[in-house]
C-alpha cells in the first residue's frame, strides 16, 4: 500500500504555465485560428503533462497486460480460456494485431503476465515477457470477489512498478489488455461507477449472440448483487469485480502520471482500468489520452465518466493496445505541429484582416 | 480533352477477386471476427484497388495544389490574397502544417502552382514546386464563370498528368489545397451536386464572423444564379463555379484511379475536387479514401454524396493536405494488418466455440 499511497501523493496536475505558453504558440501558428482542432488541444495537453514546449515522444511503448478471469467459467465468452496464453505467445512472436500496429506507429510492445491461468515461466525466463503475476487468474465474480483487497493493491502496485522501472526507456506509455472474458468485469466496473444498469453497459465482447448476451448481462448483475462494490472505493471495485490486468493497467496509468508522462488509453478494458485509476487519484486523468471509442457498448459511458473525447472511432473491438498504437501517431503529430510549424511572424505570412 | 477521355475510359473498377481473397484472409486473422473494424475494410479496399494482397504503400506523396480565386474580391475570406503565394513559400521552406504532418506520416509533399495570382517562377526554376498554371487565378464567380470550359479541361488534365508522371514514385497519392477564398467555390460545387441551398453547405472557412458568413452565402447564391451550372456535367460545374486547384485535384484523383492506386482525399476543398472527379467518372470513387470530416459545414453533405465515411473527425479545417497526411498512417496500418498478422491456424490459437 506504501507505493500506491506515495504514488497518489506524488501525482501533480498538469503545469498551467507551460500549457499557457504552448497555447500562445499554437494560436500564433501559420494557419487560421486553431485550424488543426483537436490535434492542437492534444499538443497543449502534452506540453502541460511534460512541462515542455518540446515534449519527448520518441520512445513509445505499449504495455499489454494479460490475465485470466474466473468468470470465464460462466460461459460469457466465445473463446476458451486457453486463448489467453496462446495470444501471449502470438504477441511474443510478433504476429498479432498489436505487433503490426505498434510497428506502424514506431512503438515497442511489452507483454506483462499479470495472472494468466497457465505456466508462462519459459517466456519469462527467455526475457520475452514481464512477469507480475498476482495469481493464476481471478475467482469467479458471479460467486464472490475476484480477488482480495491485498491482491487488488498488489495488481495496482505491480502496474506502478512497471511504469517506474520503464521511466528512462519510455516517453509515452500505452495500455493494452488480453484476457478471455475480460469485457465482463469491465462492464461490471462501468456499471458500478456510472450507476447504469448492466444491460446498458454490456456488449458482445468477442462476438457473442443475443442469447449469450442476455446470459452475460445476468452474470454481471449477479456479480454486482453478490459483491456490492462501493463506487467510492476504487480498490473495493477492483477487488470485487475487477481483474489482475485491469489493476495492472490502473497502476501503469498512475505510474505514468507520477512520472509526468502521457499515457494513451486503449479501448474498453483499458478504460475500465482508467476508471479504477481515476477513483484512486482523479488528478491522474490529466495524463490520460483516450485513443478510440470501441464498438463495445459500455465504452461511451466509460469515456464520459472520465470526461474524455477519444481521438478515433473506427469500430475497433480488439484490445491488446491496438487502438493505443494507432493513436500514438497523433501524439507524435501533435508534437511535430507544436515544434516544427512556424508562426505567422516567423514565416512572414500576412495575418487575418 | 483527349487525355481526360482516355483516362476516364481506362479507369477500371476494383478487382473483385483480389478483394475476395483479402476478405478471406482478414476474416481468418487471429482476432475476433473483423475486430479491427474499419481498418479491415480499408485493407480490403486497398487490396481491391492495387490487385495485390501485399499492396505497396511505402511511397506516399501529398500533392498540395495552389491557386487563386477571383471571388476573393467579394471579401469572402478573412485573409488577403497575398497569403496564397506566402503559404506556397512556407510549404517550400518546410515550416507549414502540412510539412510537419507529412514528415510524421513518412510522406513527401509536392506543391503545384495551378494558378496562383503571383509570380512563382523562381520557385519553379529552383525545382521547389511544380508548375501547371492554367491562369493567374480564376475570374469572380459572383459575376460570371470562374474559367472557360477549355481551362476546366486543362486544369483536370494537368492534374492527371501530375499523377501519371509520378506513377513510378508514388504508391499512395494524397490531395491538398491552398487558395485564399477557396471554400467559396467548394461550397458552390457542393450546393450544385447536392441540390441543397448554399446556406446549408457554407461554413466559416478561415474563421469569418456571422455577418461575413451571411455575405458569403449571398455571394455563393449569386454565383449559382449568374452561372447556372449543370450538375450532370462535371466540367460545366468546374468551369462555372470551381477553381484551378479544384480541377487539379479532380485530375489527380482520376490519374490515381487510372493507375489503380489509392488516393487519400483531404478535407472540404479536396472533396469538392473529388465530386468533380466523380461527376466525370463515378468509378473513380473506388480509389478514393476519405481522410477526415472537416469542421466546414458542407463537408458532411459532400462526403455523403460520395458515399464515403471518413477515417478521422478531429475538428480540422486547415486543408493543405493535413488530414490526408494524418490518414496516411491508417493506410500503412491497414496494409500491415493484412500482411503481418497471422491467421488462427498460423498462430495455433484456438478458435471460437
Amino acid at each position: 500500500m506504501e507505493l500506491l499511497d506515495e504514488t497518489i501523493t506524488r501525482i501533480e496536475p498538469q503545469d498551467k504555465d507551460t500549457r499557457a505558453r504552448a497555447h500562445r504558440r499554437l494560436e500564433s501558428l501559420v494557419m487560421p485560428y486553431w485550424a488543426l482542432g483537436r490535434l492542437l488541444d492534444l499538443a497543449e495537453d502534452l506540453a502541460g503533462m511534460t512541462r515542455s514546449l518540446h515534449p519527448s515522444v520518441a520512445k513509445k511503448t505499449i504495455f499489454t497486460m494479460a490475465a485470466d478471469h474466473g468468470v470465464a467459467a460462466e460461459g460469457v465468452s466465445k473463446y476458451p480460456q486457453e486463448v489467453t496464453p496462446q495470444m501471449v505467445a502470438a504477441f511474443v512472436s510478433g504476429a498479432a494485431g498489436i505487433n503490426a500496429l505498434a510497428r506502424q506507429a514506431g512503438a515497442s510492445v511489452r507483454v506483462v503476465d499479470m495472472g494468466v491461468a497457465a505456466d508462462l515461466s519459459r517466456l519469462f525466463a527467455a526475457g520475452k515477457i514481464l512477469s507480475r503475476r498476482v495469481g493464476p487468474g481471478t475467482k469467479n465474480i458471479a460467486k464472490g470477489p475476484a480477488m482480495t483487497r491485498d491482491e487488488a493493491v498488489c495488481a495496482v502496485e505491480n502496474g506502478i512498478e512497471i511504469a517506474l522501472e520503464a521511466a528512462d526507456d519510455v516517453d509515452v506509455f500505452g495500455t493494452g489488455d488480453m484476457g478471455i472474458a475480460n469485457t465482463t468485469p469491465s462492464s461490471a466496473i462501468v456499471s458500478v461507477f456510472s450507476g447504469r444498469p448492466a444491460a446498458d453497459v454490456t456488449g458482445r465482447g468477442t462476438g457473442i449472440d443475443d442469447e449469450q448476451l442476455i446470459h452475460k448481462v445476468s452474470v454481471i448483475e449477479q456479480s454486482l448483487r453478490v459483491n456490492r462494490p462501493n463506487p467510492k472505493d476504487g480498490l473495493d471495485v477492483l477487488a470485487k469485480v475487477g481483474g489482475f490486468e485491469i489493476g495492472g493497467i490502473a497502476g501503469l496509468i498512475l505510474g505514468a502520471a507520477r512520472l509526468k508522462k502521457p499515457v494513451v488509453i486503449d479501448g474498453f478494458i483499458s478504460t475500465a482500468g482508467a476508471l479504477i485509476a481515476d477513483a484512486l487519484c482523479p488528478r491522474a486523468k490529466e495524463y490520460m489520452i483516450a485513443a478510440h471509442r470501441s464498438v463495445e457498448q459500455g465504452h461511451r459511458a466509460a469515456l464520459e465518466l472520465l470526461g474524455k473525447q477519444p481521438l478515433l472511432d473506427l469500430d475497433l473491438r480488439l484490445g491488446e493496445g491496438t487502438g493505443a498504437a494507432l493513436a500514438m501517431n497523433f501524439v507524435e503529430a501533435a508534437v511535430r505541429v507544436l515544434t516544427e510549424v512556424a508562426t505567422f511572424d516567423e514565416a512572414a505570412v500576412s495575418k487575418a484582416r
